[in-house]
């Protein structure tokens, strides 16, 4: 019998490879041919699975995507505190690997003004986030349902902004930034926020 | 008598280009001869400038940074709202030199984690914006300089992050972030970090 290669896990580990290659030497420098010497492959046997770096690129997003799916939906550990901000801490770049994920965010960003196929990809990629995060809002400050819509689409676009920022300022400037120093940001926006929409939905706003 | 050419302005003009470069093709992508073609210069002229690319990235922060100082002093026009909103307002991508600027940041921030360099030119123009939005806040909200060390760094720390989250989501969503939004976003944290921090030196909390 021949042997069985699991495409789908090659398909992943090539694209997990070009991700920290892209956090690591920018967007430009991470060509195929680089990606395939990191992965250990031929440029031949990463051209079987993908047809070009925006495809590879696109792998990248959707693992990224993937996995923060499932931290997201990770029972918390630790102390009770707040729900929300216990799943949202998942996505900032608090250790290695999210600083890797988050180093990588930095370089798409950065390279969508000069790329309008990558600003294709990234308005795929922010409706999925948003739903992510929508859900994350729903389940955690279960109170925010009864928030009118309004209320409700600004406590999230805050959210995902203050999310985006300390990604940012994290990555460009690490020694700023260690883990505690961002939990305890968020946890005061979150605080912060949470009050507002809980005003804001009491007085019958619905901006 | 020969002529007299004003090199100050032709630095300042080539560190223009070089900016609009950046934020349209890329870091990657903007060299020193695509610079130098768009400026209406020879590569050999803007090497009399400057001795490399990276010198050219120096001088359009610098460039960046003198503007945002000259935006951030000039005096609120239209009606009295909160006057650190109006000032802080000139760092959003509202407009269409801003949107050029706030691009390139992003080009920027996207580069870091692949260039040594260009992380100490970071850590030197992050400490410049910390201190002009230090200044802002003194300014525009006299009351914080009552505030207890650990509050006012708090609240600037968590300005500047939502800043640069705007930033960044308006720079990969311009469709998403017209500039009523970035602005409704930014005054809405601005009161609740206004509300806060009043309540936290109210209490004598000086984490």
């Amino acid at each position: 019998m021949p042997k069985r290669v699991d495409h789908a896990r090659r398909r992943d580990e090539i694209a997990l490879v070009a991700c920290r290659a892209v956090a690591r030497h920018g967007f430009a420098r991470a060509t195929v041919e680089q990606i395939a010497r990191a992965a250990g492959y031929t440029t031949g046997m990463v051209a079987y699975y993908f047809d070009s770096k925006q495809e590879i690129i696109l792998a990248a997003l959707r693992l990224i995507l993937r996995r923060m799916d499932q931290r997201l939906q990770r029972p918390p550990a630790g102390p009770p505190r707040d729900g929300l901000l216990e799943v949202l801490t998942e996505a900032l770049p608090i250790d290695a690997q999210r600083r890797i994920e988050c180093a990588f965010w930095t370089a798409f960003w950065g390279q969508l003004s000069a790329d309008p196929r990558l600003k294709r990809l990234n308005a795929w990629v922010h409706r999925e986030y948003r739903k992510l995060f929508e859900r994350c809002l729903a389940e955690q400050w279960p109170e925010s349902r009864a928030w009118s819509a309004g209320v409700r689409g600004q406590a999230l676009r805050s959210l995902i902004t203050f999310l985006n920022g300390i990604t940012t300022s994290a990555v460009s400037s690490p020694r700023d930034w260690p883990a505690r120093v961002q939990v305890r940001q968020l946890e005061l926006h979150l605080a912060l926020l949470r009050n507002w929409a809980r005003g804001a939905s009491a007085q019958g706003i619905t901006e």
